[in-house]
């Protein structure tokens, strides 16, 4: 069978298995999540048999250690997969309910019920607990599931497929609800891309460089975020102590994420007193500064920034910082080279507050707390599945909800259209 | 100027005109849309003006007199455009509400702010009064819009623009908000569709073949209906005169647009008694009946069907009818041969009805009345900017809220995080 042949008929089954999905009664759905948590704990010695042949083999054709610490399944790493199921399970059923009804003046009822997307493809790299993270989501929306992970974890993603395989069609659910592509050649992804007759939705989660190429390539509609370049306005008004807590957290907290502080804005009213403070904060931690001319004079020690740091996504150690003159260059700083990503200003001043959560285009416009907070359990969606900074359909983290829609819904007793 | 410089100029302009836009007050925006509707109605015959260079030359090319009709602009069309906008102009709006607030057990406030998309590209063909009916709505949701429309409409679609810009200009607002891409080029439409930086949202509004290309080479999200293959199904327990008038409804009140019925699935328990009577109705109103082996049957004048009738959006006074088993039978048809548009099934059997409702995939899915309701204003919307048949953001009639998207907004007192 070719590649493009292997394809067509899991996206071709994904969209029988969907239709199936979509009827699922909430119990049963969340039967076969608590029977995979179960089969992933008791079963963990398969999986990590298959997962010590993609180590091996990822440090035969020398992948990175940090590359292969992404890669491994550990005890820790199942445990978190099934709780996550488990959380999954417990959170309510966003399926069947009806909303915004209204009735209109000839005697029809309208109303939007919510429904399953239908089918949803991911495409990954290297971690394989996105195999289960991802399945339980779609599977518990009501969505059939078509996965491509990374080649360096395809007998990872294998091994998981046929827990989960198993898990469905124990508990009554169509086996084909989720599918993993087991070639590993990038002509899967570009054919997938092109089945737009058999999938509703492509999430790509992975570096810039992976979804870029999926974004020019797909002709399903793509809910992603290229990077995240968040930044913390310091507002002449800021209490200072809760401006360095929150810059130190949104920074040091966990700098390898999408919602990690990348560039600082200091008003230049408070910067003599907070750049000194939080610098030296930063400083200890192992932070290296790259300023603007301004901070550099109170930091003598920062390096200088130049214009690729503004628009930088570091991901590391590393901050950008500026000083501004007010509020206003600080928000046309954050249209200039922000991703629409997470914005926060630490303030005191209702007015400045108020304008910066209005006038800010960004996912999630934070004041006076840390950029991490961006995220679908911390905002109070349960679980997600990923971030949008593409504005059609979610802007912001996706949990549930997002991997749903709604359909209109109309009853009437024989009414006919006269103009 | 190349042509690619030409569309990015106005893709960056749109960019720049659409923060601005986002923060313009409703009253504003409703003085604009007034201001303009009476420019149309003052200013009619500079349109008129224009619009005759296009018929003319349309008359030249040798289009056929159905194009040069849905091209021309009469009194009607002046007063049809102006007092759309008025309606536009009544209608609520929808920016800045807050929706899904929530407090966090750590004491964040969290919420969704709706907010206008920002810049939407509208691609259509012919009727110059789409340039008109498209720049007001995105207007109102607070976007600033670019309109690529037909070649054969580039004078009048200039003018149009031209008073748009004045009015626009006259109220305050920035009369980069609404552009026309003053270019025939198809290179401008590619170029258009690769700005994803500039351009949040492509519609494209006209024939299938024109909607494919943008789908095709977009990195834009856009939305779509390819096409509207709308069924009813009479069921076994329908009342057999309302099922006559829905159908006769659905088929001929005006068969040309995407919400007119295509196929017409009827129970076999009902089909002696339903197919006689609603075929020489049709057939009176010069309807062509493309049947089944079991249709004919009952309409020997009918025509055989074949399988590319299943399939088939006439648009035209053109039914194709099939007699089935059951309900099974018809969701299964629709499931196959549907376009997700319209759904429609006439009965009074209670547990159908709802087995109907809930399991059939369409944007607009009704009991007993004409598949004609499936429009925005008929479903509540107060005006549309079109139809989705992606589920993606919208599934179903667009209205003033389709323009738009949710942000999170999060209000803190110095949280930070520690997991």
């Amino acid at each position: 069978m070719t590649i493009e042949a292997i394809v067509l008929e899991i996206a071709a089954a994904a969209r029988k298995a969907g239709r199936l999905m979509s009827q699922i009664p909430t119990a049963q759905k969340n039967q076969a999540l608590m029977t995979l948590a179960d089969q992933l704990e008791t079963d963990s010695e398969r999986i990590f048999t298959a997962n010590a042949k993609d180590v091996e083999q990822a440090g035969e054709n020398g992948l990175s250690n940090a590359m292969i610490d992404r890669l491994k399944v550990t005890d820790a790493t199942i445990r978190a997969m099934a709780d996550g199921l488990r959380e999954v399970a417990a959170l309510g059923d966003p399926v069947g309910a009806m909303d915004e009804s209204c009735l209109r003046p000839n005697g029809l009822e309208v109303s939007r019920m919510r429904v399953p997307l239908g089918v949803i493809g991911i495409i990954y790299e290297s971690r394989p607990n996105v195999t289960v993270d991802a399945a339980g989501l779609c599977l518990k929306a009501g969505n059939a599931v078509i996965l491509r992970g990374g080649s360096e974890a395809i007998h990872s993603n294998r091994a998981l497929a046929d827990l989960i395989t198993a898990s469905l069609t124990a508990s009554g659910l169509p086996g084909k609800a989720v599918q993993v592509i087991p070639v590993t050649d990038r002509a899967a992804v570009t054919t997938l891309l092109a089945q737009e007759s058999f999938i509703d939705l492509i999430i790509p989660r992975g570096g810039e460089g992976l979804i870029r190429f999926v974004v020019a390539n797909s002709k399903i509609p793509v809910l992603k975020h290229y990077k995240g370049v968040c930044h913390v306005y310091v507002d002449q008004d800021a209490d200072l102590g809760m401006a360095e807590d929150i810059c130190f957290n949104a920074k040091v907290q966990r700098p390898g994420v999408c919602n990690a502080m990348e560039t600082l804005l200091v008003d230049q009213s408070v910067a003599d007193r907070f750049l000194p403070k939080v610098g030296r904060r930063l400083k200890d931690a192992g932070v290296t500064i790259r300023g603007c001319g301004r901070t550099r004079q109170r930091l003598a020690w920062a390096e200088a920034a130049d214009d690729s740091d503004w628009p930088a996504e570091y991901l590391d150690l590393v901050l950008a910082v500026r000083v501004v003159d007010d509020l206003d260059q600080a928000m046309a700083h954050i249209a200039d080279h922000g991703s629409n990503h997470t914005e926060v200003i630490v303030t005191r001043n209702y007015s400045r507050a108020r304008r910066f959560i209005r006038e800010v285009d960004a996912s999630a416009v934070i004041v006076n707390a840390s950029t991490r907070f961006n995220d679908g359990g911390q905002l109070g969606l349960g679980a997600e599945i990923g971030i949008s900074t593409s504005k059609l359909h979610a802007y912001g983290p996706m949990g549930l909800k997002e991997l749903t829609t709604t359909k209109f819904v109309v009853f009437g007793d024989g009414q006919v259209r006269t103009t």
